[in-house]
């Protein structure tokens, strides 16, 4: 599957782009959250150790998943539908051949 | 000033121990509550790699810190003083050139 020399229209870009940030913000909120429930429940060392753990890992992936490149984005909303921070459905302004391959990426 | 090859009685070493793991749980338990009041006040990602940068800071610290050896256990008392998780007279069963190793320590 060719994918990475998609064309991009100007209003494609502009719904990419809404639905790109808006993952985004989905991710880090629900990240955000999800790190002040488990800080109120630290009581040891350990937990703490865990915490730190959970953050080095979260910083590498985020850091490197979210690139704003044409080339990769078909992937990148692929993944983003998979983890649940972005429905198909916004991106539906997108043409019929994007949306099949990010389609069909979701299966992979 | 000779500190590292004093000798240790039973008793001072039971002093020592108990002082170490005081201050131990004093650290602890103050940074477990810094980190649950800073986790708490979280709202953005940057404040999120704020908390990953200090608990990176703070746990290489704490690993090289916490080193129970008596050769060290002079200097170690006294940054523990210094740092305010232990005070000089919790240690008041040492002997007194010890005590006073300790003291000078401190003024550094």
């Amino acid at each position: 599957m060719q994918v990475s020399n998609t064309e991009w229209s100007t209003t494609e870009q502009t719904v990419a782009k809404a639905a790109f940030e808006k993952a985004y913000e989905r991710e880090i909120n629900a990240l955000i959250e999800k790190v002040r429930h488990q800080s109120s429940t630290l009581t040891t060392l350990e937990d703490l150790w865990r915490l730190h753990d959970f953050l080095s890992a979260k910083r590498h992936e985020i850091d490197g998943k979210y690139d704003y490149s044409y080339p990769m984005l078909l992937f990148l909303f692929a993944d983003l539908i998979k983890d649940g921070w972005l429905h198909i459905d916004e991106l539906k302004s997108l043409d019929q051949d994007k949306l099949a391959k990010i389609a069909a990426l979701t299966r992979l």
